[in-house]
């Protein structure tokens, strides 16, 4: 029977290995004792209870040998993408990768050579110029422009800044940090942009179903069919039901080609998943996963506006309307403080960790990113520390 | 309190997700209902109470998000190294891989090029082969010699092999199939061979602890320290306590310069380790795993004596007498059989699952592989069906 979940409910993650919660002191300076760690993306609350059953049945046998036998993995994801995206998703189409880090990596990887230009939309989520760099192919970076305090495309002027050495371009969709849910005419915009610079469109979408209520995401190859013979679609259920310990994602390729140099590449490297990520995902896009995840846009959307009417405030202070994600992107180039000195107040007075504007790219300077996916009692606590760090501007 | 493993103990595994017992129809046409299932390398038995612990400890939090702080992690494989192989690793040397495939991969995208000779010693591990061509490196095979029915080196020939085009040997130590603990004075060899022929030494040691009573493995940072500056170190717990669905492995790499080399492709490749492969390895590379490990090798030992005893008085049958793995390399020749007619009796008569001799590489034509790391009546059940299977042959 499905039992509703309680968000509200306090979880004690010190001491269990938590990268958020464990390693704000050493990363941040954030002291364990009494900080609040509103960093890294991942939730502070337990997944649906199928995910837990799915594991308690795994520990009840005991034995966890190689995974065999994914019919009924594959079949799970292509249930949730046909009923929640309406997505119709060959089976064939799938490669299961350790997460989108290392799937946004083999796609680099199998589809550009070094020094190949990479194009990311600025600022966005820190680890696609880090395995870019790493892989030694070049960041090109296309800064998205402002309109009414909300990120948009700058068509034009990014296709000012193509020279003709650009491979690829990485998505994100729905939009970390900023939270935009790219309408379709955006998503078309953005297809059309990678034919006319003949780029691979990788458009990672982790994030696409946790959309505030009354969103609506669109899935690239429905947006944009056109284009299906370049786009690498990337799928999770790591930040959805909050399991990204598990490491485990989908990179999602329907043009044949492509899937051969995708598969040459995992092959090479030797790439297959682990049975506790295969096991709860199996589990988690069912219509329990689906009850649950409602639930939590709907949670997560008080926490945004309670966050956001505080924040905004504060005089100076802007977080960006929240169309998707639960990561507030709040800019304090208001306040005319450098940012060495708002995040100071943020770290040292109270006592919050947070990922700073700068490692998103150009255009993350004046930022700060939070992430707002905990209990609604510690988004308030840790708004009242902020009114008070900030009290002096009131 | 530590209780002593019941490794009699049958446990039904199919319909678990097993490879081994869910994929053997599918695979070798061995009925699910009645085979027995002898191939792929894990193993019938639960891993150590600590491994089943940490998991319960896990589930009994039920977040599974992001994993933090490795201290303890780097500290119980230092403690395991040094007690068990009188190792001393040192922190920052340590990587984690999802598994030793894909450890394998790395090394061979870290430190060699498309076109690159790398070296096995054949029959080896199939999967070596299969990383190396899908990376479109050259795989040489430099044959193992026989001697009073066990494997040897044959130096002299394979410097005879060598081009000057080989950048990689890459070592199964102990060696799988045959099972071979390969004795000090033969891994100098190999080492010296190495140095002569510029290899660098990548040493798969995944089987290290896996060895028969009486046996000692020599681990080759100990047996050769003066190739320090070349060799590459793999090890894991996912054989020992068979946990190989965790997919997780290390490489432990002393050379600074490697380091360096091998880390870099680890960042572009965007890996990191699951939070259950961790905790699994933090928790069984202690006294307790160190306990159930030797039980576990007693047990083993009694097993393929009784398998051999069997197999070995079937007339032009030998299996190859195993000083490490559970691994029994069985060679048909002396039947006079083609590799067809052997194999149909093993699978449709006998309805046991086994690896094929020729995926190993040259000089695996007239063997099969057979996984007896099962309960001893299962092992009883199957050396019958062999005896009724070549019956004709007494
Ligand atoms: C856009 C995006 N992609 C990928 C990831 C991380 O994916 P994984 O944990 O599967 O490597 C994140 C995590 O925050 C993200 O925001
Ligand atoms: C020598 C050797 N290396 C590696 C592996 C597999 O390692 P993993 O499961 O960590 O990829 C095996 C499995 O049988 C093996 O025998």
């Amino acid at each position: 029977m499905y039992a509703p979940p309680n968000f509200d409910e306090l979880i004690e993650r010190r001491g269990t290995h938590s990268a958020k919660w464990d390693m704000m002191e050493p990363i941040y300076g954030v002291p364990a004792d009494g900080g609040i760690a509103m960093w890294v993306a991942d939730m502070d609350f337990r997944p649906p209870a199928c995910i837990q059953a799915a594991l308690e049945g795994m520990t009840a046998h005991g034995i966890y040998g190689y995974f065999g036998d994914d019919r009924a993995y594959v079949e799970a994801i292509r249930w949730w993408m046909l009923n929640r995206h309406g997505w119709e998703v060959a089976p064939a189409s799938i490669f299961t990768t350790h997460g989108l880090v290392n799937g946004t990596a083999l796609c680099v990887d199998a589809f550009t050579a070094p020094g190949d230009g990479v194009v990311l939309m600025t600022p966005v989520y820190h680890a696609f110029a880090r395995v870019v760099r790493s892989a030694g192919r070049r960041v090109v970076e296309c800064p998205l422009a402002r309109e009414d305090g909300r990120y948009v495309l700058d068509i034009a002027g990014w296709d000012a800044l193509m020279t003709g050495r650009e491979r690829m371009l990485i998505l994100c969709s729905p939009h970390n940090p900023g939270g935009r849910v790219w309408t379709p005419a955006e998503l078309r915009e953005i297809a059309a942009f990678c034919q006319r610079h003949d780029l691979i469109l990788v458009s990672d979408e982790i994030h696409h179903d946790l959309v505030m209520p009354g969103q609506k995401h669109s899935v690239m190859p429905i947006a944009a069919p056109e284009i299906a013979d370049r786009l690498v679609m990337m799928t999770a259920a790591t930040k959805t039901f909050n399991i990204a310990g598990a490491h485990i994602g989908n990179v999602i390729i329907a043009d044949e080609g492509l899937r051969l140099r995708f598969r040459k590449r995992m092959d090479a490297l030797g790439i297959s998943p682990n049975s506790f990520g295969m096991a709860m995902v199996t589990a988690t896009y069912s219509p329990d996963g689906a009850a649950w995840v409602d639930a939590l846009a709907t949670y997560l959307d008080g926490n945004r506006k309670l966050f956001d009417a505080s924040l905004n405030a504060i005089p100076g202070v802007r977080s960006m309307p929240l169309e998707s994600t639960y990561l507030a992107w709040v800019d304090f180039s208001g306040t005319g403080m450098e940012p060495g000195e708002f995040t100071a107040r943020v770290e040292k007075e109270a006592r919050i960790a947070v990922n700073h504007g700068p490692s998103f790219g150009a255009g993350g300077e004046s930022f700060l990113r939070f992430n707002l996916a905990t209990q609604r009692s510690v988004v308030a606590e840790a708004v009242q520390r902020l009114e008070r760090a900030f009290a002096d501007l009131q």
